[in-house]
């Protein structure tokens, strides 16, 4: 079976749903190391990515940014010290689309 | 007068003392732009900068991530679509200390 990774994001607009609470479980199996954690009443995914060094950080976040910016879907992006902390939501529906999966397991992809 | 960000961090151990109330109070002044803020027990000085697009507040993101890692001095630093906010204080010493008020005006001097 091939990966949520290797989907592309669609376009998501205003009208689209929000994932069930369904859909959600069945895609939490497919991206290992993120946490569902809801901020206001905005269900997002979240994982922490530790780094050896800051270099490496700074590497990661870019990274990060550059897969965001081509598919124009930006995470917030938490770079400290020794990790780098990814959170996905889609903003236009405030709450999560399947985009977030596939951008989730790209994310993590990056940092295999 | 000179201004904060001319000045050097000088290494700070477990040792040093956190600024008070009224060292805070002064240094404040001199840093526009920038909260004072709570975290748990920990005060931080916070800074929201906002950009037209991604690639400015990732380029800014680099620039505040390369002054801080010269002086092994880092922040945190949250990158969002059109927005970098970056979160100053001194982890050794659980607060504030100088450090943190000349890397919050080289930051500002970064965005100028």
């Amino acid at each position: 079976m091939s990966r949520l990774a290797e989907l592309t994001c669609e376009a998501c607009s205003k009208g689209v749903k929000k994932l069930s609470a369904d859909e959600i479980s069945v895609l939490m199996l497919e991206i290992k190391g993120w946490d569902l954690i809801v901020d206001g009443d905005i269900q997002q995914l979240k994982r922490v990515f530790n780094f050896k060094n800051y270099t490496e950080a700074v590497k990661f976040t870019n990274e990060v940014a550059s897969i965001a910016e081509s598919v124009n879907h930006h995470p917030k992006i938490i770079l400290e010290y020794g990790s780098v902390i990814v959170i996905w939501w889609s903003h236009i529906i405030k709450g999560l689309h399947n985009n977030d999966f596939i951008m989730a397991d790209k994310t993590s992809q990056q940092f295999e």
